[in-house]
C-alpha cells in the first residue's frame, strides 16, 4: 500500500480524474478538470533548519516526501492546501523512534534545540493537530510513532493488552486476533490512525452507546514527558485521587508522548443482530433514539441518519430518516434486545424495514458502512473539483438536540448558501448516543470557487462553530481540538481549568516544546 | 434524628451498653464494660483561635458540640479517639454556607487569615479526609455544605438534574422522587454522606458493574476555587481536551469546593430479579464472577461473599461462599439476563439457592443488605468493647485477584494474630466487579487492648497497605486517600502526575488553604 501524501489513505483507492469529473457533475457549474495532484518533487519546501545529531540520524528523515506527508493532517483544508501546493509549515525533520528510549533521546535533543515536537500517529487529524504553525521555535520535528506498533503483552484472564502507541488499527487488531480478542475501537479513520492518537484525542469509536470513547477502554497509560515518565498502575478502577490517565486522555501531545497503554480488550463477538427503522420526521427519530439510549438496552450500533444522509449513503431515498440498530455480544443472545429496541422505535412512530432473507440485497446498515469507509476518498475527489466538503461534529444534551438540528438546517444552510451562492448539501447523523444526550455529525457539501476554497470553508467553519457554541454544544465529540477548534474550545473550557492545564504544561513541558498551539498557550 | 458526634449515624440506632457486652462475648476475654461515651461538655477542646467577622458570624458556629462533631470522620480510629476523649485537632469554627456566595466569602475570609479550610459533607470519611492535622495554619475552619441541599433543576428529557453538593443521599432522592427519577447511588454511607462528598472522593455506589463510580453519573460540576469558579458545560460526552470534571473528581477538597453538579439520573426501576449461588471454594466464586463481569450481562448487583463474610452477615453458614446476583431495569425484562448469569455461575461450579416463594424467609440478598446497613453501628459497639474493627478495600486486575485473597488470608491474618495475640476475623467480599478486575473489600475484627487500640490498628493498617501495594492493588477503590492513605497513594500515583497535581494546586489554591495534607503537599 502507498499512503497518499496529500489526501486520504491508500493511493490505490483515490478517485481517477474521470471519477472526479463524474462527482463534479453533481455541482452547479463545476470546473472542467480536477485540481492536479502536485508531484512531491515540484513542491517548494522550506529547507530543513536543523540536522539531527549523528546518534539520532538513523531515526530521522529530511526527505521531501516524508516532510510533505507530515506537514498536514487530513482535514479538507489540509487537502486543499496540498492540492494548491501550499505547504507553508513543513516539519524540518521527521523522526521515527523505535523504542521509548528513542523518544526520550529525541525529546532531549529537541529540548536542546528548543525545537517544537509534534507527536504524530496516523496523521489523520482533521483539526490542525499535527501541524506546527508558530514561529517561536527555530525548528519543528514531526515525531512519527508508527514504528512502535507491537502488542507487548496480553493478559487473557483480565482481558487486557499492553500495546505500543504507534500501532495503527489493523496492526493492533491483527496481533490481538490470535488470542481471540479485539479492542473493538473502529473510528472512521481506523486504518490510518493509531492507539496513541486515539488516546491523545479521546477518540470515539465503534460502540454507539456506553463505552464509546477510548477513555473507557483504557486501563493504564505510559507516556514520556520532558520531566519524566508517567506510568499509571493497571487498575480496573480506583478512587485514589483524580485519575492520572484522564489527564493524558485528550492532552493531544501537549503534555507528553504516549508510548504504550494497557487497554481493555474483549472476545470477538459471536452473536450479532441488526435492523433498520424509517421515520417520516427526523425529530420522531430523535425521540426514538433517546428512548432507546435511556432504556438500558445498550445497542452497539444506534445511528440515526437524516433523509439527506440516508440518501447520500445509499441507505434511503431521501424522503425518510433511517435508524440503523445493531447488537453484538460474545455468548449472550441479542435477538430479544434488538426486538425490544425495534419495538421502542416503532412506538415512537418508526416503520421497521422487512428483515432480509439470507443472500438478499445488502441492508441499509451494510450500505451505510460501505459508504462510511469510502467517504474520505470521495471527499478528496470532490475537493479536487473545488467543492467545499467537510464535516463537523458535536455532543449536546437531548433537551437541546432538536433545536440544534433545526438551527443547523435553517441558519447554517442559509449561511452556507450565502457564502457559496448555491444551496449546499447539509446532512446529519447521530454517531453516538447517551442517556443524557447525543453526538450529531454534520456533513457539508457545497460548490467552491477554485483558489478560494480555503477562505470559503473557513467562513463556514466559523458559522458552524458559533452555531454549536450558541446551543451549548461541544466544539467536538471525537475530532479533538487541535489548532482549528481553539476559538471555541477556549470558550468551552472553564477559565480556571485552562489556568490549571497551563500550570501542568509548565510543570511537565517547561520549555513548551510539545505540540505548541494545541489546546492551550504556554504562559 | 440526632446525629452521633462520636460515632456512626443516628444516636437512636447506637447499641446499648448491654448490646455492646453481648457483642463483646464473642471476643477472647473481653472487658467487663464498654468504653463510656464522653459527654461533649466534658471534652477539653482547644479554645477557638479565630473569630468570624460580623458579616459571616451568622454562618459560623464555635459551639463545642459542632466543633466536636466536625473534628473527625467516622473511621475506627476516629471513633476510638472520640471514645477516649482524644480530640487533638478540633476545627476552630464550623461554617455552614447557604449559598455559593457564602462559600466565596468564607474562602476569602479564610484566605485573609491563612486559615485551613476543610470541606465537609456528611463527615463519613474513613481516611482522615476531614481532619486538619497540621500546624502551619493559625486556625482551621470546617466548611459544612449540608445547608446547600436542594435539587435546583430537573431536565426530564435529558434525564439529568442540577443538585447542590450538600444534599445528603435521602434528601437528594426525596427531591428526585416526584419526577419519577433516581440517581441510584447508594454507598453504605448513603444516609450520612453528600453528593459533594461522593464527587470529591470518587465514591463507589449501587451498581456492582459498569457505572459504579459517581464519576460516570456526572454530567458537569461547578466548584469554587480561591482562583475563581470552575463551571463545566453540560455535555453527554466531549472530546475537547482533558475533562475538567475528571480533575475535580477525586480532588478531595484540595482544589476547590464543589457547590453543585448536573448529575445523570434515571427512572426508578420497575423490573427486578435476584438470586444467590453458593460455592464450596472462594476461587471458584471468583472465576464465576469474572465470567459474569466479562459476559456483558451487566448485573446491578454481583457481590461475592467469602464464607466468613457470608456467615457474618447471615447470608451463609460459614462453609460456603455466596454470590448475590441482582438485575434491575426500568421497562426491560431482566429475568433472561438473571437466568443467563446464574447459568454461568453454575457452569463455574456454583449451586444456585432454590428460588423463594412469596412471603418466605428473607433471601441471602435481603439478609446481607440489612447487615450491610447495620454494620457501622455494630462496628461502634465492638469499638466500645475495645475490639479492633475496621475495613479496607481495593481494586485489582483479575489476573492477581486470587493471589491477593490468598495472601490476605495467609500473611495478613498471621500479622494480625501476631499483633493481637488471638486469631482475627478476616472476611472478604467483592463490592464491585469489572471486565478487567474486581474490588475486594476486607473486614477485620480482632481483640484489642483497651487504651492500645489505636496503635494496634495502625500496625494492622500498615500491614494491609503493604499487602495491597505488593500486589499492585489500589490503596482505595472508593474510600479515597485523605491523610491516612498517603504513604501508599504516594507510591501509587506516578511522580510526574503528583508534580502536575501540585502545580494545579498552586494555581487554583495559591495559599494552600484547601484541605492541607490530603492527596498532595503544597510545594
Amino acid at each position: 500500500m502507498t499512503r497518499s501524501w496529500w489526501g486520504w489513505g491508500d493511493t490505490a483507492h483515490a478517485l481517477t480524474d474521470d471519477e472526479c469529473r463524474g462527482l463534479g457533475a453533481a455541482l452547479p457549474d463545476p470546473p472542467a478538470d480536477p485540481l492536479p495532484i502536485p508531484r512531491v518533487e515540484d513542491l517548494d519546501l522550506r529547507a530543513p533548519r536543523i540536522a539531527p545529531p549523528v546518534s539520532l540520524a538513523h531515526l530521522c528523515s529530511t526527505h521531501a516526501a516524508d516532510r510533505a506527508a507530515h506537514t498536514h493532517g487530513k482535514a479538507y483544508r489540509d487537502v486543499i492546501r496540498a492540492l494548491h501546493g501550499d505547504l507553508e509549515h513543513p516539519p524540518d525533520v521527521v523522526a521515527r523512534p523505535a523504542t521509548e528510549q528513542d523518544v526520550v533521546d529525541l525529546l532531549t535533543w529537541a529540548g536542546e534545540q528548543h525545537a517544537a515536537v509534534v507527536p504524530y500517529g496516523g496523521g489523520s487529524s482533521v483539526v490542525g493537530g499535527v501541524e506546527y504553525r508558530g514561529d517561536e521555535h527555530p525548528a519543528a520535528i514531526s515525531l512519527d510513532l508508527t514504528q512502535m506498533d507491537r502488542v507487548l503483552e496480553v493478559d487473557e484472564t483480565s482481558q487486557s493488552a499492553r500495546i505500543e502507541a504507534g500501532a495503527l488499527g489493523p496492526r493492533l487488531e491483527e496481533q490481538l486476533k490470535p488470542h481471540g480478542l479485539t479492542l473493538r475501537h473502529f473510528p472512521q479513520s481506523f486504518e490510518f490512525s493509531t492507539l496513541g492518537g486515539w488516546l491523545a484525542t479521546r477518540a470515539g469509536g465503534h460502540f454507539a452507546t456506553v463505552e464509546t470513547h477510548i477513555d473507557d477502554l483504557t486501563e493504564s497509560i505510559r507516556a514520556v514527558t520532558p520531566s519524566g515518565v508517567i506510568d499509571s498502575w493497571r487498575l480496573p478502577a480506583s478512587g485514589a485521587g483524580p485519575s492520572p490517565d484522564r489527564l493524558l486522555l485528550g492532552s493531544e501531545g501537549t503534555l507528553g508522548v504516549i508510548t504504550e497503554a494497557w487497554m481493555r480488550v474483549r472476545p470477538r463477538p459471536t452473536e450479532r443482530a441488526s435492523a433498520s427503522v424509517r421515520f417520516t420526521h427526523f425529530h420522531a427519530g430523535l425521540a426514538a433514539v433517546r428512548t432507546i439510549a435511556q432504556s438500558g438496552l445498550r445497542p452497539s450500533n444506534c445511528r440515526l441518519l437524516d433523509p439527506g444522509e440516508a440518501m447520500y449513503s445509499g441507505a434511503g431515498d431521501g424522503t425518510t430518516s433511517v435508524l440503523v440498530l445493531g447488537f453484538e455480544s460474545a455468548g449472550v443472545p441479542v435477538d430479544e434486545r434488538l426486538a425490544h429496541a425495534v419495538a421502542l422505535a416503532t412506538d415512537a412512530g418508526g416503520v421497521p424495514d422487512r428483515p432480509r432473507e439470507a443472500n438478499s440485497e445488502p441492508s441499509a446498515a451494510d450500505t451505510w458502512r460501505d459508504a462510511f469507509l469510502r467517504m474520505p476518498y470521495l471527499r478528496d475527489g470532490l475537493a479536487r473539483m473545488s467543492a467545499l466538503v467537510e464535516t463537523f461534529e458535536t455532543a449536546i444534551v437531548w433537551n437541546h438536540a432538536d433545536a440544534l438540528y433545526d438551527a443547523a438546517q435553517r441558519d447554517l444552510r442559509a449561511a452556507i448558501e450565502e457564502i457559496c451562492g448555491a444551496p449546499p448539501i447539509l446532512n446529519c447523523r447521530l454517531t453516538h448516543v447517551y442517556a443524557d444526550g447525543a453526538a450529531p455529525y454534520f456533513t457539508v457539501i457545497a460548490p467552491g470557487r477554485r483558489g478560494d476554497e480555503l477562505r470559503m470553508w473557513d467562513e463556514i467553519k466559523v458559522a458552524a462553530g458559533e452555531l454549536l457554541a450558541a446551543h451549548g454544544a461541544s466544539i467536538t465529540h471525537h475530532h479533538a481540538v487541535g489548532r482549528d477548534h481553539r476559538p471555541w474550545y477556549d470558550r468551552q473550557r472553564p477559565e480556571p481549568f485552562a489556568a490549571a492545564l497551563r500550570a501542568v504544561k509548565r510543570e511537565l513541558d517547561p520549555q513548551g516544546i510539545l505540540n505548541p498551539g494545541v489546546l492551550i498557550d504556554q504562559a
